[in-house]
């Protein structure tokens, strides 16, 4: 394919391989909230370098713990393989930027274990709901927010409508349940597909702004489980966190497609940084 | 403290630094279902390493894979720090053992942040509330079980009561709402700690018998947060599962202390090797 065609994300994610377990990225500031990229893109690359460095393509189960902020740049990935079996196989993954000394950090480190979601049996037995969102032309996107508030450049890279029941923090009123709802698409219409979501789970503006929390959220761990690869078309994301306490919260996603499967779920663990408004 | 006095639990899980970043231990067949070891009682082996090669005493976010079944005996804990911070620490673990031709087999992988506990600030907005549980004398132990069905060996390391709510698996007649509640606590009185909730998490029947579904449950990965230190006293574990589907399910615990606090939550995504009982 053609450089130009590219989805920006599939663009963005891109990893080439310099030699067997080590990868090379140039990583974009187009998907960043503040100074530092997200962590559901940095997942989507660590996730791409897996899918090459283990012979299953798509994440079952991946967990990324962030170790300090990663910036826009060059970035190298390093893989590990810890086992390969029929069905399933399991690796690690960092990724690691030079410093302006000329020292490696390791930004990200990851685990996970992979398989091939096409092979698995098609039974659905899940007795979980899709959420409760007013149709996309009813929510609201960033262009509707009348907080006048500064968008994150990864703001430009989505198209997502927000559940009006769930903005109210944008206009200071908080309903401290701690739930966001969206419509969650990719703004250049790339369809879903198991690494966006990845991206999509950590997409959102945080629960921790309905719970009347400002400031930054940074995610300390996150562990997603890819259940399906998702149909064509839009997806609904809901947060939810239940348990703030102790300066931590953990915030609960769930992912349906356009089909009504619930594709993925996941779970981190982040530390609001600063309590009010 | 004297070895005798040691819990069956501390014993159990207890691992001998050889050099920095290499632990041994004896695995206990005590905590066996069937062949393998229960996946809690390792990933409190595996804490435990980590406990003593990272600067900060509590798993905080934990993730573990489990590759191969680990069975009884010797085995090898190899850990690697990816960074230490003021108030976390991230690190890896692998546990290994050494297959009859000599061969060492990674048996499960790691990837924690630790902190301290007892250095987080004491306020508490948790939304969710405690499971509804009878009183322990109304709830059943596996000596109440009238299936007569084999117990594993772990059930005698630990004082666990059902739900009567959630039994109707073991009768026969699961309730198809893939819950299971329990009391729980270790057999022999030792108070509940960080490490103990690994265990507690991993140890009641799993979810997939109240789905109706019989024999073994591996499981894939197992997350879990530790969010407090447990009071002493019962806890009480809820576990759940909505997305059974594509021969996988999530199983989601709760693990609610004797003063109401959540301290301990944790998803797993295991895989149900035969449908029906």
């Amino acid at each position: 394919m053609h450089a130009a065609t590219l989805s920006e994300f599939d663009r963005d994610t891109a990893v080439r391989r310099r030699e067997p377990g080590v990868y090379d990225a140039d990583l974009s500031a187009g998907w960043a909230i503040g100074h530092a990229l997200n962590g559901g893109y940095l997942l989507g690359v660590l996730g791409r370098a897996l899918a090459d460095a283990l012979p299953h393509p798509d994440p079952f189960s991946i967990s990324a713990h962030y170790l300090t902020a990663t910036v826009a740049g060059p970035a190298v990935i390093r893989t590990d393989t810890a086992r390969t079996g029929r069905s399933l196989s399991t690796g690690s993954a960092s990724l690691f930027q030079t410093d302006a000394d000329g020292t490696e950090v390791e930004r990200v480190r990851v685990l996970a274990t992979y398989g091939a979601l096409d092979a698995l049996p098609d039974d659905v037995r899940t007795s979980a709901k899709p959420p409760q969102i007013p149709p996309y032309e009813h929510c609201f996107g960033t262009e509707h927010d009348p907080s006048g508030a500064d968008t994150p450049a990864i703001a430009a890279r989505l198209d997502m409508r927000l559940d009006p029941a769930t903005v109210g923090w944008a206009l200071g009123k908080p309903s401290g349940r701690g739930e966001v709802r969206a419509w969650f698409g990719l703004a250049d219409g790339r369809a879903p597909d198991p690494l966006a979501l990845l991206l999509a789970v950590d997409s959102l503006p945080p629960t921790a702004f309905d719970l009347g929390l400002g400031g930054w959220v940074p995610t300390v761990e996150l562990t997603v489980h890819v259940r399906a690869f998702p149909a064509p078309g839009p997806l609904r994301v809901a947060l939810s966190t239940r348990n703030l306490a102790g300066g931590f919260l953990e915030e609960d996603a769930e992912v349906w497609d356009s089909a009504d499967r619930l594709v993925a779920q996941s779970r981190q663990l982040a530390r609001p940084l600063r309590d009010g408004s």
